[in-house]
Parts: structure tokens; C-alpha cells; sequence
């Protein structure tokens, strides 16, 4: 694309950065920008500059905040003994969506890869077995995705977590609800037969 | 969604304005812009600034520039007895990657749709008038998007322009190149038999 102006240029070329976004759909994205006014453009940019400077990384869970810790693990109301690990802070949010856990978050921030070349000090470990062994921790839910790199994650942290005195578990897994039996897949379901539940009214 | 930071949620706000980009998508893309440098997202708010505060509406033809004059009006190498109407400046950089036309543009700024609340009023008619008035125009070509509302503003700048000495041309509509017969619609079928072209070799 030979664009009509360097400004231009640069805006697309920072805005297809973003994961997801080619240069064309960045183009229309810069075009709707171009018809805002200046007041509404500094808010678009303001946005991003507040967003790295006071954004702050809870020290306890890593997840994202406005504070030093975050408001979950501020929160008196929480299950402190139960740690639930996920892989980015969108799973709290899908979690905490569901409102039916009451216990505190441990932010992965990823999950092993080795083609992607995420190795384990890649991630928080580390700081997950200290909270195990410091807190008076009685549960830790692995809750990555059922993917291969998920699995193997989950494995290298039960090797980690195995000798202490916590009880592990992660998320079922089964048929999802909603869907007709007939589509889901093999591994899925024979899963949710070998796993079955005693059936409760 | 419940975010964690007001931060990330103006953020959200703020990408998720643009068209095409949903609340979830603007997280993810909030998400990538927290794990860069700040001097990086410096860079990524700067790029929108400099674009409102650089960028200038050629006042010739209406394309934007870095210039009060676009770089194609300025060039002398331009065909300036030929305008090419177009919708917006996305449909120049289409017409000139295909380098077949060496004429100048008039940027039109949008189509007429009252369903839209979009009024001629509201696009560079008048502009496009005073150009076929003052300057030495031999031809104009329609180059606005086939459907309703292009027509319908095609069949509004026929009107205006009908009795001026000025050749006025749309673009030929067809069968794409590249396509199976069976699979192009009626419209555009019976059009391209009713407009046959002598076969050249």
C-alpha cells in the first residue's frame, strides 16, 4: 500500500502491530480516527499512556491492578486457602463471570511451549510454590486450557506442588452444555464417560 | 465484564470505539499493549496525535496529505483534464495500485443514504461543481461503490454535471476477473451481455 501521508503510515503500521489487525482493516481503523476531533484523539492516546503508567502488577497473584494488590486478593471475603492457577488475567474474568468461586487467582502468565520457546522460568513457578509453602494453603485448581501445552503445564507443576500437603485438582472435563452429544469430540467424550458423575436431582 | 483496573477499562473503552472491535478484542489488544515498554506504547499514543495534528485535506481533491496540495495534484505528470470521483480515500490507493489511470481525483467523502442521514450536502458536491466549472475538464468517471446508494449519488451528480461540455464515464461493470461463470449474480450476468465487448485479441 503506498499510502498519501507518513503520518498515516506510522498510525497503521502501529495499529496492525496489535495482534489480529492487517494493515487494511488498520487503515480503516486510522480513517475513523482521522474524523475525530482533537479532544477526542488526545483521549484515544491518553488512554494508552495512563494505561503503562498506572497499571500495576498485584504482588501477590499478578494479576492486573490499580494497586499494589489486587482487589481480589484484598478482599477479606475470599477463600485465601484455595489457589486457583490460570494462564492470563481473561480467565479471572471468565471465572470471577461465573460467580461461583470464592477462592484467590496465581496468574501463570502463559503456559510451557517450547515451539514458542515459553520455558518454565518463562513463567510465575517460582512465586506459586513460595505462596504454597509460605501461605496455609489447602487447595490449588489447575485451571489452564485442556490443550497439550496446558496438560504439560499442569504436569510440571504437580511434579512442583506434589510433596506438600495440598490437595490438587483441576477442572473437569466433559461434554459442554448446550451442545448435542453427537458433535462432540472423541477424546471429549470418552473422557466424560470414564469420568462420570453420580447423577443428582 | 468486571476489569480489575479503570485503566484497562478506558482503554477497552476506547479501542472497542472503533469500528469492528468489540469489547473482547479490545481486551486482547489491551493485554498486548501492557506487556510492551513504555517507550513503545509512547511511540503507539504519539503515532494518533501526530496523525490529527500533521495530517491536512488536500484542498484540491479532498485526499489527505501531508501537504495543503497531494502529492497527486502536484504532479505534473497527471492527466488534470480527467476526474476520477471516488468515496473515499481507501478507493484511491485501490484505484492506484492497479496503475492504469493517470488522471486526478475528487474525494467525495461518502454516497448518498438517507438512510444514513447522509445528504448531498453533506458530501463535496459543490467542490466537484466549481472544479468542472473553472478547470479544463474533458472527462469525469463515476468511480463509486454498485449499489443503491452509489447510484443513487451518480444519478444526483449526472444531474448536476449534464450540461456541462464534459464527457461524463462510470465504471464498467461485469463479470470479475477470476470468478466462475455460475457463480456470478443475475445483475451483474445480464449486465455484462447486455455491454459486451467487441473480442480483442
Amino acid at each position: 500500500m503506498n499510502l498519501p501521508s507518513k503520518y498515516i503510515e506510522r498510525a497503521v503500521e502501529q495499529l496492525s502491530s496489535l495482534p489480529g489487525i492487517g494493515k487494511r482493516t488498520a487503515l480503516r481503523l486510522v480513517l475513523n480516527l482521522l474524523n475525530r476531533s482533537e479532544g477526542e484523539i488526545d483521549q484515544f492516546a491518553q488512554a494508552f499512556i495512563d494505561l503503562k503508567a498506572h497499571t500495576k502488577t498485584c504482588i501477590v497473584c499478578g494479576n492486573i491492578s490499580d494497586h499494589s494488590c489486587c482487589s481480589i486478593c484484598s478482599n477479606d471475603k475470599r477463600d485465601r486457602s484455595t489457589i486457583c492457577v490460570v494462564e492470563d488475567i481473561r480467565d479471572i474474568l471468565a471465572i470471577e463471570s461465573t460467580s461461583t468461586y470464592k477462592g484467590v487467582y496465581h496468574v501463570l502468565g502463559g503456559v510451557i511451549s517450547p515451539m514458542d520457546g515459553v520455558a518454565p522460568s518463562d513463567l510465575s513457578v517460582v512465586q506459586l510454590i513460595d505462596r504454597a509453602q509460605t501461605v496455609d494453603v489447602h487447595e490449588i485448581i489447575f485451571a489452564l486450557s485442556p490443550t497439550m501445552e496446558g496438560d504439560t503445564t499442569n504436569y510440571y507443576l504437580y511434579k512442583k506442588l506434589k510433596d506438600f500437603d495440598i490437595v490438587i485438582t483441576t477442572l473437569s472435563r466433559g461434554v459442554s452444555v448446550g451442545t448435542e452429544l453427537q458433535y462432540a469430540d472423541e477424546v471429549t467424550l470418552s473422557r466424560s464417560i470414564l469420568q462420570r458423575q453420580p447423577f443428582t436431582i
